[in-house]
């Protein structure tokens, strides 16, 4: 949703698809190096050098650095970067490194001296609530690509790694649209889904839906080899359903100690939701319940069975538009209306008129949604229409 | 290894892959109609089906029936069948039918007036030591094909189902050799890997890599759904690992009451060590112990990437020769032998000589390993010699 033309863009205004009104917007899907913008990426692995290689095939100039000078000298001469070091003039940073230095690169380069006034700074790191919070400025925008990891090598970069997959944005109330907007408009680009959620919503949800599976693979995988040891059979019975689910524990162990201690709280109130549904559950074999444990087993059944193969739109879409008024904190507070009423946000962008920050948010949902969800938002102060797409 | 010719069939001896030392045996492998012999499968889902598709494709005539007289008419048309209902002159039977039948069904076949006195039954079912001990009798051999399940419908039947795939085959003390050999020479013809195990020790194992598994996938889902329910955005953030994690439990649940209740000691032993298992690494979340988390899931890593692509064997092999004394309960002994020494046996065999049973056990075990497991068997009054294989 780069270019909606038809809404603001027809009369020599930017179009929408613009990072910040200025005349580089209009070039967002050329190829021609260096002609769609700088930015600077710090940390050269799995993300920062897929991130290059992207970034490049759509006409950016891209530096980056990486505490390895060997992974970064890697990612020059593999083409995910024009140029190694520190890009002062650069109009987004992406901080991809492991959580636990996104904070304290992301302050310096927000008030180091030289950058200029509007730099944007995002970055990739799996947990938000500390992240956002310790950063603390209205032109940082949390995100989380839900594709590989900060911390695997340059050698499995990729230019399609975000290709449809989904990418969390988790703007606070301090966030400035025209920040968000930027940055919204870049992992557009790249082919991903934005997601928009609250930073502790992201927390909650990855614990349930990355966090606690990764270590409860890691946890059947370690029970699994020490049965091994006493008896070789074991592993030449392991099929496809373990191999299923223990896979990702063979992943780089090295982000999950910061993964853990940050998102300790929400890993902790899910592990402990597991461990009781699992002593629920060994209270039916323990009584044979056969009852109780087909329910158990057939409602996973259909909850499986009704997961989207991928992220997904819904066959009837409608657009809410809300004109944005000229003040801080509008984007986090319609998203949580929408979250708090359970409507999904498929898409999100912001229109610019001529006035700089002053616009109209646009939020695709599913239309049978729609009007509940203006009804809501009009209500919080925000009055709104409904546009159903065909 | 069913025709070892310069083991026994040199001259005019039956070919090793015999099952019976009768003419038949020499067609083991030519496809010509109803020429291998004659086989009767109760249960025509997905295993059945299976099987009757991949025994006609190797010259078995194969009779079928299944409770829903409806999926046997389905076997029939669809070719895994050459006729419906009862075949009393079989000399194989395979009870292909949920766990909670078996039983019935297998003693009622070997004590059936009219079947050759040498028929042999095994089974397919998921839990082997009740099935076992409930048949106890010398010509019921417990099996359990690691692919498909005996619930899945006859539509997913497919001939190939098993190449590749493990088979574990439950000799108890009592099992007749003959029998044994029929079923692993039957089991071997259609590509799978034969493991033998003692029923207890089956039970236990596939408890580990398959019931517990799929029981947390299940616990999975059904807490993702839940939350799902109050934040629409969770399935959408559902990425590789969650999906693969959760696979397994978008299967039938039909059988799973079945094998919670006769693997119940087996499986609630496991839940019991998964779930303390998993108290082991709350703590360290808890206590923010970054050392101790990496430390377990690089445990994991390094034992997922150790785990085999598929079932494998190693690179030097040796070959155990055993002379089978005229008596029952060798092979249960022998394997239970290796098993107590933790020594894998990638395949076995019965060379039979002229004399009926008596023969020679073939048992191939890792070169490292079958001095000691000589050593092991001898001990244990059988005499028997090494012979490594180039």
């Amino acid at each position: 949703m780069t270019s909606r033309s038809e809404d603001v863009g027809s009369s020599g205004l930017p179009d929408s698809g613009s990072p910040d009104g200025s005349e580089s917007a209009t070039v967002y899907r050329a190829a021609a190096p260096g002609t769609a913008g700088r930015v600077q990426v710090v940390g050269t692995g799995l993300i920062g050098g897929s991130l290059g290689l992207a970034l490049r095939a759509r006409g950016w100039f891209v530096t980056g650095s990486d505490t390895s000078a060997e992974r970064a000298a890697q990612a020059l001469r593999g083409g995910a970067l024009d140029s190694v070091g520190e890009d002062l003039s650069a109009q987004i940073v992406v901080v991809a490194t492991p959580a636990s230095s996104v904070a304290g690169i992301a302050r310096r380069v927000l008030t180091q001296p030289g950058r200029p006034p509007d730099v944007v700074v995002t970055d990739v790191s799996g947990v938000k609530g500390p992240v956002v919070a310790a950063v603390d400025h209205p032109r940082f925008v949390g995100g989380h690509p839900m594709a590989g990891s900060e911390q695997g090598g340059f050698d499995g970069a990729d230019p399609e790694l975000f290709t449809g997959a989904s990418w969390v944005l988790t703007p606070s109330p301090g966030t400035e649209l025209a920040a968000f907007d930027r940055i919204q408009s870049l992992v557009t680009s790249l082919g991903a889904d934005v997601v928009v959620l609250s930073p502790e919503d992201h927390d909650r949800l990855v614990a349930v839906v990355s966090h606690v599976p990764h270590l409860v693979a890691a946890t059947l995988m370690n029970a699994a080899a020490r049965d091994a040891e006493h008896d070789a059979a074991l592993l030449r019975l392991a099929a496809g359903g373990f191999r299923d689910m223990t896979r990702i524990a063979a992943g780089h162990p090295g982000i999950w100690p910061d993964v853990c201690a940050e998102n300790a709280p929400a890993i902790l109130d899910t592990l402990d939701h597991l461990l009781s549904d699992l002593e629920e559950l060994r209270k039916f074999v323990s009584a044979r319940d056969r009852a109780g444990i087909l329910r158990f087993l057939a409602d996973a059944s259909e909850a499986r069975r009704a997961l989207p193969s991928r992220a997904f739109r819904p066959e009837g879409l409608a657009e809410l538009r809300i004109p944005v008024p000229d003040r801080e904190g509008v984007l986090a507070e319609v998203t949580a209306v929408a979250g708090g009423i359970g409507v999904n946000i498929y898409d999100i962008e912001i229109a610019h008129s001529a006035e700089g920050q002053r616009g109209v948010l646009l939020l695709l949902v599913a239309g049978t949604q729609a009007t509940g969800l203006r009804d809501a938002v009009s209500e919080a102060g925000y009055p709104c229409t409904v546009h159903n797409l065909s």
